[in-house]
């Protein structure tokens, strides 16, 4: 008998969140910066499965740009992905991980030729999802443990 | 002899940026938390050329949601508006703005038919903008005075 068993059973992410995370191009993050003021940018992604994280990086200088300065001052991220499976009906769908991004100076090559090495490495504390089930205006939102 | 003559002689924003932002169905909009913790969701939006202002409502509780919680908090908000317009090549395109959300009680009955009265209207303090002049990595950034 296997109690609690799913397809991702160390993953703090349900499998059907996983494959949409891995079906989606681009996301969005939201970074703060020192003064309170708001940043956000489409960003490419990887869900890291050995990690359970959002690992996210850039080419060409990521280690200058407004997000990385940002996460160095406050590490407090959001990130969003969604998309607009039908325009008729309307239909969205996407979810939302707020929680904290570790700069990692080396290892952002893993996210592709080019990559610069620094990245960031996004863990979870709270999820919200939509229309992930098919009922695009039920959000379903939980704390990581 | 007309000096700095554009269609839209009134606006911070340029007729590409204008005629940009009237083509796209959604925005992202990041708001922050009194914890300093960002929040990000796709929300739909008019940009209103009486006010010079990106406008932002909601259906259903739109007063009861974090984003306007937050915003009643800190009105420092970045709404960003982007899409890819080609796959192969990867071409992007979009625009990023900072800037405060006023809070307006009534009003949000012009987004729509069964919007709340409450509604944000945003005025851009800083706009980033990249692929709208068929450049997509090259970003142009600038304060509005």
């Amino acid at each position: 008998m296997v109690l609690g068993y799913s397809l991702h059973p160390m993953s703090i992410f349900t499998a059907d969140e996983i494959a949409y995370l891995k079906s989606q191009p681009l996301g969005r993050l939201a970074t703060v910066g020192p003064d309170g003021q708001p940043h956000v940018m489409p960003v490419g992604f990887r869900f890291n499965a050995e990690e359970d994280s959002i690992d996210i990086g850039g080419r060409a200088g990521f280690a200058k740009r407004k997000k990385f300065r940002d996460v160095l001052h406050n590490p407090q991220v959001a990130f969003v992905v969604d998309d607009v499976p039908s325009v008729n009906p309307w239909t969205v769908r996407g979810i939302e991980i707020r929680g904290r991004a570790e700069v990692l100076e080396t290892g952002g090559s893993i996210l592709g030729p080019g990559f610069d090495p620094e990245m960031f490495r996004i863990k979870a504390r709270r999820i919200v999802t939509w229309g992930l089930d098919g009922k695009p205006y039920q959000q379903h939102a939980r704390s990581v443990p």
